[in-house]
């Protein structure tokens, strides 16, 4: 079973936790050509941790995960903190594929996709 | 003179907030239909300021300055800190036109862009 989790910073304000929740939500049931299970995980203020969300997707069957850090820039919690998290879960589960894919910042089609939004808002 | 500032967190890692500078001049470049210049500011931890980040581009001729909250979560940043700070310049500058665009972390193709970025890791 192939699965993502999407990793957030975490708020204060529920209502933001509950957006990325519905994100991975909706990946879930848009993914099935790429995952069997998308769900989502928080570096802090909110639930579950991240180490906690991949146990998650691995106790119910997945053989491998892909974590998504859900940043914009490659700060320190991009650097140091996600991939800390991920190693502690890494250690683990040796028999399964724990891979930590780029930050979302980092994709070059983020800057076209500011010039849409922009003009839509 | 129409003009964009993107508005990121600020990180105390140099390179992230180096990250927002080079994202804000691919904008700059690109952009000319939408935006005769775009700048970044930030929130906290780096230099410019959002009042001074829109504050110069008024001062280099802006009549007309967006600014777009480069955020991803609906946060406190994003609900109360970022309109707090616009409001700042915009009782100095009556005469400026200077909307709030919607938060990156609302457009819709967001999804979308993040299963064709995983692919790509």
């Amino acid at each position: 079973m192939k699965t993502m989790v999407v990793v957030a910073h975490g708020s204060r304000r529920a209502e933001s936790n509950d957006e990325v929740r519905e994100l991975a939500r909706l990946l879930d049931s848009h993914a099935d050509s790429l995952f069997d299970r998308v769900s989502c995980a928080f570096l802090e203020l909110a639930e579950p941790s991240i180490p906690d969300g991949i146990r998650a997707l691995i106790t119910s069957g997945a053989r491998e995960v892909v974590v998504m850090p859900y940043f914009l820039s490659a700060g320190r919690h991009v650097v140091m903190d996600i991939p800390g998290e991920v190693e502690t879960v890494r250690v683990e589960y040796p028999d399964v594929t724990i891979r930590l894919a780029p930050y979302l910042g980092s994709a070059p089609e983020l800057a076209e996709l500011m010039l849409r939004h922009v003009q839509s808002g």
